[in-house]
């Protein structure tokens, strides 16, 4: 049964409710054992404290929450994150380290300085391992030692984009990976990742039950495409949108400043056309859209290159986003290999593009100028502005709280305006994307005013 | 019954929860008659409708649904916002009007522009009206035409800050303004405006009824305090921290530049403190938030001279972060009398701290120096940023849609990461302010360290 | 005879004294006829006047001076600009022309805007047509039309990046130009262009001299890559070198983000490298500087590659800017053919880069990562920052102050710090590059630490 | 005989001429003996060199230098700024020290940086002593201990705005200074300051050589008013008017967001208007721009009053942009006092205008709304922009250069374009202020429309 009938039809709205929530997902939280050690935090006057049974409804339609009543099953929901009263873990001596892994997004400094501050003078918990450029660095062969993260250390990262402990793609064993944690002593780890990365980090917590270790693995979900499953907006992405804009806007100025000229601009974007999307929205001078969830053909009548041709002899310029992952259909094969996170490696749609369009126009023997932007790299690695350094601040401050209450194999998220607590199965269950009868994705057509562009 | 007992606690989740919604509100959304007519929106293939029967959990705690299944009482819900099938008005020659009322914010242009594309694009309805500077623009008196909004008219006005309409405070009479819609014929007025404004477009929905007219009331909340009840954020906001941020930043290059040197910055924040809360958290750099809600002394062991005189012996400089509505027991008092939206006049309490400073300073014989910023004109009239602008692209669509379908007397809200609509008699039966029992607070107190400030 | 033995050592001052300036340039500047109208500009009272007798000395060193006087001859100098107290031209129903030819370039729409404002204010002169993408708006093949520019359609314009009017490279017939300007009935043509237009520019001059008409041309100086001769800075060069720091810091955070990560930048700069090398001294964060001026290798001990590779084993990460036109000797050829403006075509030095460094290391087995940034359309297309708008708006005034005062085949320019008029003949003999042995480049090597790179 | 008859009329011409150079000045610079030891730079293949005998004119207008060779009269020169192959100073242990003093500025941190890293590699003299918070760091009195100033120290201090040292105004005993001066073993004291500075560096030079020391000293003109004598343009002041057109814009934005709504900026500006009238310029929005040097009268027919009072009977809304220093014969009186570096204290006229323009109108009964900004501390605190920046970095290397050749009591200027040395005794001559028969205050007037403000 549809999830969202009807209902999927806002632009923020969307990001959440096309993402269909499986109402039978497991959404308990694994933990290390019981709390049992009073907080730290229980001495401060202005300490507020959160419990296990505190819930947040997962889904908030009214119509939802009869269809419960009406079968007799509970509604789903997430446990509400926040400081507990009692704890796992005895801050003295404790031993954390924190990972950064994927690729490079705004914000991840702020959430490295935000763990560490929260542990540090929220819990007394001092020992505090930056593993560098990402899981390699618990492999020994990496010969890559661990930097010690202190409140001096993290001063003043936030100002800069990227993270300071370095980051990579791929995975390393997973034993190895343990035996590092038990050699160096930690009891935490916080990954910083996506969803590659999440599977990592599933299967750490697995062999650490196997050895029947108790080392909370904690994730805080980390993509700068926005789509990870059951996280209503992912940190950074408001920076980069907004990174995308200025780009686009300068597509647009070389497009209107020359005849028949198309500024086209490739964005961010794999699996799920996110930044595209909200970017076509906000600035409202972008004709085509064209994103991986919406396929669309570039020969015959009313492909894109038709349409494209139709919109320069009306307007003489024309403005085309495009994320990376759209039109894989063209460039891609199983010839391109994997990267090492293991995705397929994408073809680049961008150049393929920019290339066809000219030969396009060569064979109608139009004249016509393209001004290709690429800006993939500035816009992930600019620093976040206040907004999502405010949201990166909160989502270290929970991941600590979290782990210190022994939660573990689970990533910290934000879900109906309440921080919640997710087991990573369920977030590596399904990938977030674009509805394309969603009212966000409405919003683009109406914006750009483009058609199917399916050759008829 | 306390609705939120131990959940209030995250930075963002309290903007909501310390609202304490009240259980009993009347969310029923007024309607002018039944919508009969088909939306032009069907037409597209892109279409996606909303019903009536959507609703939105006000709550969205587990342990409030399970009182409400328990009292067995009906959960607090809210009507979602988008487009409906059918509508009420006849596009056909409909007129519209739009005014923009109180203080500026960054967005009003986004939201103007908004309402008329939707209205023209959406709806085919291309008479709109702007009305002049608010309210007296309505009173023949002033002699303010309304001038015609156009696709035209509104383009690139997102670019610059404040509202091509101009605004102004305070009331007009009831009959006067429903005169003016009577004589211009018009159907749909949109009220870009806070608390005050929504009080008057309450009192013009009723004269509307008495003479039983058709003409829709629709709200879109406008407060740069975010102080607007049941709206989980206000559009602007983000912004006006953001340009917060900026001042409180070159307060601490000046409190760092010179000897026991006091950077000292007045923000927005009349009865609300959510700007000075919102910017400590993000920077981290401010050692004294004062805000409306929390209470403090100046004098006296524990005071904040005394904390600040504390603060200086130790590092020689500090950074205090001001809302205009704090202490307003040292300056106000009924002398100051009323503005013309009616609210009381707060005292320059930033000038008045400033020379208090100087003044206990110069009394205990040590040399300090005080830096006084006062950001408000900058922060509130700038553009807003790309998030505040799909905000506002958002509510503006969203506002058009409730009024072709005849509601009336209500605003569009955003809630638990949804639109919704929102009656105008519950929004302003309350007001939204910090809850200092809440996370939010707490992050700010543990990033100042200061203490209670109290006098002991 | 050396202009500058041992002078040409600062950052600034190199921007001049690398010119060798023609000790034997005819600085003279050709006029329509004597100027014999009272200059409108005579009734107001803040006005002041600049004759043709003011004349600026080329050279500022002593040295040069003393040469000249013990050669006895004259030392070089260029007339003064600025309004003159008779004028050439009755203001009453004359017609001007601006046209806008070659890249963009931040601020050409504030040079438009105070050629119009400046007309229309100051010499009551208000007819004035923006001719369409270049000198292609010229030609009635094209069926482009000349715009209409007025105080109101000018308003605002610098807000935005680009041309209003549009852009185009290449020649059009000088014959077919003059005629169009017959047919317009045009007095004035300003140009705004670089050194391939102010050839075109001399032309069409020389062929209004042969038709016997009163037609003057005056010239403002645009190219991005601050390179035409006798320009001590081009208008929109600040700008570019601000976007261009944007991109390289994304860059140096990429490349610190990652492993064995280069980050690599690739700016305009056809035939000279000021941006990259401004760029290089201002960031101080970029390891190898490349510029067309300076010639290089890739392989051998002591190339490019191999100093890479040494600076990755001791740091782990690098940082390269690259100008466009830099090692050409590696991707150009005859086959490249030329674009429209009737340069030869480059070859893409960037991705060529990025290929040979990634084919470099897996020669030798190492592992790096590449993150190539092609900023140009984003550095090009901005708006201008205050600066170069102070600057646009000079050279813009003293544009229409030459025009109306009878001066022809010229550009205005800045030199020694003031505004000049100089002879195309003279801005077209030579062009501006960085020089090797200037203080500015010592600058950008000191900053990077690169050695000669070539192979020994 | 007047330099510049007719002359001084552009824009940024007028930043110089209207300086009126006094033909007489003796442009000689002190030594404390002659440079006999080989630069460190000569090893350094990319090394060029500038000898003393290069010297740069000081007038560039054809025009002097004939009245000069008429009188037989040596046109006035600078000596050339730049590296020598002798210098006076061993490097070889030798202790330098920085001071900044007075008001904040955009910039002097890369002023201190590029003096540091040019000390640290190009001439291998690495003990830098950051002497705290002016010269009041130099009293043992004040207890203030110098900081060690590395090469890893000011890593990334660019970033910020301020100063790392600290700083303050007023002076201090010679004798203590030099005393301390002697104490620390300091061979170089580099001073950033303005003119009361160099004052205090003239006399600090004089007691050095009266006790027969050899210590250079070298300053590095800072005044965020760029009102120094004999500097083309000082940095920060780009910044400067960057941040002020911000701040001046909200007011636009504001002045047209409310019915006869006024838009008043106070930005600084003490004896010279440069900051307020470059804006003005820049952005063209401003309809009054009262500076120091342009006397008005507040009351009477054609006094500011009445034409602000004109300007919104037409146009209904009106930016004013104040400098601190304009309109002081209201509110200065030797009551004031002098601030600690001996400056009278300005009346506050940014509040009295706010306060006179509000009762003007209440006394002609007509409602207006005043939003008054100052925005003087985020004008000068924020950190420098990309121009500045380069030439921060130009300043400080040369004032290295000059001082390890033994150079002292001068300062480091800008003029021609060319980076030069003058006397400190020149250079605190006479100040920079707006030439009120310049182009540039010309363009001002042309911008604003404002008559003379003179009550007739």
């Amino acid at each position: 049964m549809e999830d969202n009938t009807g209902m999927a039809c806002d632009t923020k709205v969307d990001l959440i409710d096309e993402l269909g929530i499986d109402f039978s997902l497991d959404t308990t939280i694994d933990m290390l054992g019981p709390p049992e050690i009073p907080s730290p935090l229980q001495g401060k006057s202005y300490s507020c404290f959160v419990s296990d049974s505190d819930r947040v409804l997962a889904r908030v339609s009214v119509k939802n929450l009869e269809e419960n009543l009406q079968a007799g099953t509970a509604p789903a929901s997430f446990e509400l994150a926040g400081p507990r009263q009692e704890i796992f873990f005895n801050p003295e001596g404790l031993k954390s380290a924190i990972v950064t892994c994927g690729g490079l997004c705004p914000g991840i400094n702020d959430v490295i300085r935000s763990i560490v501050l929260t542990l540090h003078y929220g819990y007394g918990a001092k020992y505090i391992y930056g593993i560098r450029y990402g899981l390699r660095g618990f492999n020994p062969e990496s010969g890559l030692s661990p930097m010690e993260l202190t409140v001096q250390s993290v001063n003043g990262i936030h100002e800069y984009g990227g993270t300071i402990l370095g980051s990579s793609r791929g995975p390393q064993p997973v034993d190895v990976i343990v035996d590092t944690l038990e050699r160096l002593g930690i009891s935490i780890l916080f990954i910083i990742g996506g969803d590659g990365t999440f599977r990592a980090g599933a299967g750490i917590a697995d062999e650490v039950r196997r050895r029947g270790l108790k080392i909370s693995i904690v994730a805080v979900p980390k993509t700068i495409d926005n789509d990870i499953y059951l996280v209503s907006k992912t940190f950074g992405f408001e920076t980069a949108v907004e990174m995308a804009c200025q780009s686009i806007r300068c597509a647009h100025t070389e497009a209107t400043g020359a005849p028949n000229c198309i500024g086209l601009v490739k964005v961010m974007g794999r699996y799920s056309g996110f930044i595209a999307a909200a970017a076509t929205v906000a600035l409202r001078e972008v004709n085509f859209c064209l994103i991986p969830e919406s396929d669309f053909d570039l020969d015959g009548p009313g492909g894109f290159l038709d349409a494209l041709e139709k919109r320069l002899d009306a307007r003489s310029h024309a403005v085309v986003v495009l994320a990376e992952g759209a039109g894989q259909k063209y460039v891609s094969g199983p010839e391109q290999g994997r990267d090492l996170s293991g995705n397929l490696k994408l073809g680049d749609i961008g150049i393929f593009m920019r290339d066809r369009i000219k030969e396009h126009f060569r064979n109608v023997n139009k004249e016509v100028f393209v001004r290709y932007i690429d800006p993939s790299y500035i816009i992930r690695s600019v620093p976040a502005n206040v907004d999502d350094r405010l949201y990166c601040g909160n989502l270290g401050q929970n991941a600590v709280h979290a782990a210190m209450a022994g939660k573990t194999a689970m990533m910290v998220s934000y879900w109906n305006d309440r921080y919640v607590h997710v087991p990573l199965s369920a977030a590596i269950s399904k990938r977030k994307m674009v509805n394309l009868k969603s009212r966000f994705w409405m919003s683009v057509l109406e914006s750009t005013g483009q058609s199917s562009l399916k050759a008829s």
